[in-house]
């Protein structure tokens, strides 16, 4: 009788968190992985700090190498891999190391995102970099060298991130988004906070302005919207991502919630032996009870972790996220978990918003700042829906709601959640604490 | 008909919380506070940091100054005066505005808590102080000014708190704790970091070694234990506190855990329109089920909003705390929530614990530091019982953890919370979520 044979694709957090936990569950089966670029388990999260010289060297962003994989864990990983040709029970790939063609019983599809690249002219010119692999970062790194003046396309995470990341190398920064704010996770309002920080750093805002081509001949040298040509040094797209469902679709596997690929709690894919993980899969809305779209790291790792474990015969259950995501702009942190209110109205609740701006310590006590909260509740039920914060101190507020919202918490559950307090950390009224109690009032 | 009268005795969080809410609800009842010393709504927890000099005048630790309950909320507040006489429906006080008495029809009981004076010789020598009131800080500001050499009697929260800022001060600090460990509401193994802290920090550390006596003629001299006797120029007392039940007994309301009022869900003692909030009343557990005392700040000032809407004719109850404090001693900050190991034993649980050691950031990533995480779990349920942790930046996850067990979640719940990650704020597997983990893992 051949090995048990579980292959994964895609060497990202989801597929090298599930190769891992196989191996662990049964350690004398076979588990491949296949990774297109050369670096598995790697963070492309850091690529903007490596863009903007604040990580030195790619080798950084890689969390453990190869071998490790190989040698520790006993996974057969093939990096710079392809897989060209998918079918029930067999895969065949090409890469540095040969052809494999591969027999599996079970097979991960963690394939994650890929960046959206705008049908618009010019896309393709030398200088107009996409960022998702660890590969698109040197490229970039390299390409930023001689510029003096570059456009960034998109103001979400990325967009903004790599905005901050080269106006701190003292580089010139345009920032295009085509809808009216940034950050479009954020409400409008909550948005405002970080467009006026993205100009007091410096960066030339142009928020409802569509790139409508990128001029050059051979080399991108200016951006063009309705409004004017922009001339710049280089182009960075961050528009966003979609699900990387190309193997997916080749194997017949169904897709689901905005073009991922459909997975039940389980992961598993509507073809028997196949699980989804990570940015290509679909996954749980535990707000809106529906399935949606939300690819993190975090959530790659434990659906990663849940799939591994039912690959190699566990049972465990993904309940889903919340959509907790957070970053930093120059000195402003911004959090967002749950629904914003926008959201919130178009899922079919009637969401009662509450604003407030606290100090994030007691008046007498030096540091802290002051951190703004729009806390979203549902005015029907009392339940609390989502929160936003932009200012200082985010984390706290942002995994307390995420950990109420796991639980369908009211405000009042909010009110009364006992958070920390002590002079150097916090105020006895916790902003959070604040928000909520508004928030009941108003709900009378 | 006479107005209707609220009496409400104690200027702490919880009284004026009530006096407040009781105002804003019914606008034209009388609501008189009494209280003993020359401040309300102040913040006894900055006591320690105003000794240390961080905090530079008594003034900065009045939330609001008297003027504004008087004038602004309409509340007729009486300081330095004691409430003397206390029967049903009626309560005389005396003060430094003259002699009260006034016919109440409902009354809250506020009266906080006081701190324990061990009974052993020399405690009212002079140089020797307790803190409680501002006017405990500003005597023994003046105490320490010729001070060289301290000693701080009893390891907990305010001990640590004025060991760190006598240091910070230049002073030689000499700390005794009976039990073998500082801080006893972590479990041994955790407070001996704070122990490692205390001693790089230069505190001379005497665990295990009670105070058996002050010496000095008329004035504090030495401090005597088993093990020797310790030249110090001052001694401060901070052996913890008790409910200060003195007028609740008068009025012959019962009492329940360890010592406090008892009081039921909606902040009601014992007696027909009396009510207890804060340090001085019981609460409710929500990780044993049972009632608890768990005096601290937030608690009061939600007991303080429950009070007074239900004493205004309102309908809200108090669900209880988990138990969430947090402190930083020197570089380590400190947090806990929930139950501790021992304490999950002599709740009835058989408890599993998971020690985790995890950096705040991913390794890329310039910043952070290291965390401890102690998590404690019950074997049976799989139910998050507690965290610990020392370290850098306790508050998300022992905020996070507090929302967890304010709804009774298992551990495999804290797995999948949706914490928040970025590079500039969280690695992708927060220390929390890995700790789950680990939990998760044991559980089987």
């Amino acid at each position: 009788m051949a090995r048990e044979t579980f292959v994964v694709i895609g060497g990202g957090p989801a597929g090298m968190t599930a190769a891992s936990r196989v191996k662990r569950l049964k350690p004398d089966a076979r588990v491949v992985v296949f990774e297109r670029s050369r670096y598995v388990s790697y963070a492309a999260c850091g690529i903007p700090y490596y863009l903007g010289g604040l990580v030195d060297s790619l080798d950084r962003l890689v969390h453990y190498p190869v071998s490790v994989f190989r040698e520790k864990r006993g996974i057969e990983v093939y990096t710079e891999t392809e897989v060209v040709s998918l079918e029930p029970g067999r895969a065949e790939a090409r890469g540095k190391e040969g052809d494999f063609t591969v027999e599996w019983d079970t097979l991960l599809v963690a394939t994650g995102a890929r960046p959206v690249v705008p049908p618009i002219p010019g896309v393709d010119l030398d200088g107009v970099a996409t960022l998702r692999i660890l590969e698109d970062a040197e490229r970039t790194r390299k390409l930023l060298e001689g510029a003096r003046r570059v456009a960034v396309v998109g103001g979400g995470y990325i967009g903004l991130e790599v905005s901050e990341n080269l106006r701190e190398r003292g580089l010139e920064v345009l920032l295009f988004e085509m809808l009216p704010h940034v950050m479009p996770t954020l409400d409008g309002d909550m948005a405002s906070y970080i467009e006026e920080e993205l100009r007091r750093h410096g960066v030339e805002l142009h928020t409802g302005e569509p790139v409508r081509g990128i001029r050059g001949s051979g080399r991108a040298e200016a951006v063009e919207t309705d409004k004017g040509v922009y001339p710049v040094d280089a182009v960075i797209l961050a528009v966003g991502v979609r699900p990387d469902t190309r193997l997916a679709e080749m194997l017949g596997l169904e897709l689901g919630a905005r073009g991922a690929v459909r997975v039940d709690s389980k992961l598993r894919t509507s073809m028997e032996g196949v699980y989804a993980a990570g940015d290509v899969a679909e996954t749980f809305n535990r707000v809106t009870g529906k399935p949606d779209w939300i690819p993190l790291a975090p959530t790659a790792n434990k659906m990663g972790y849940v799939a591994g474990t039912n690959m190699a015969g566990g049972d465990i259950e993904f309940p889903g996220v919340v959509g907790t995501a957070v970053t930093k702009v120059f000195g402003l942190e911004i959090g967002r978990t749950g629904l914003t209110e926008k959201q919130a109205r178009e899922a079919g609740f009637e969401p009662l918003s509450v604003h407030i701006s606290a100090k994030t310590r007691p008046g007498y006590y030096p540091g802290g700042g002051v951190l703004r909260l729009k806390l979203v509740a549902d005015k029907a039920s009392g339940r609390l829906l989502g929160l936003q914060a932009v200012g200082v101190e985010v984390l706290p507020r942002i995994d307390a709601a995420a950990a109420l919202l796991y639980h369908g918490a009211t405000v009042k559950d909010a009110f009364f959640t006992d958070m920390a307090y002590a002079p150097p950390f916090a105020p006895a009224w916790d902003p959070l604490v604040i928000a909520a109690r508004v928030a009941m009032r108003k709900l009378k």
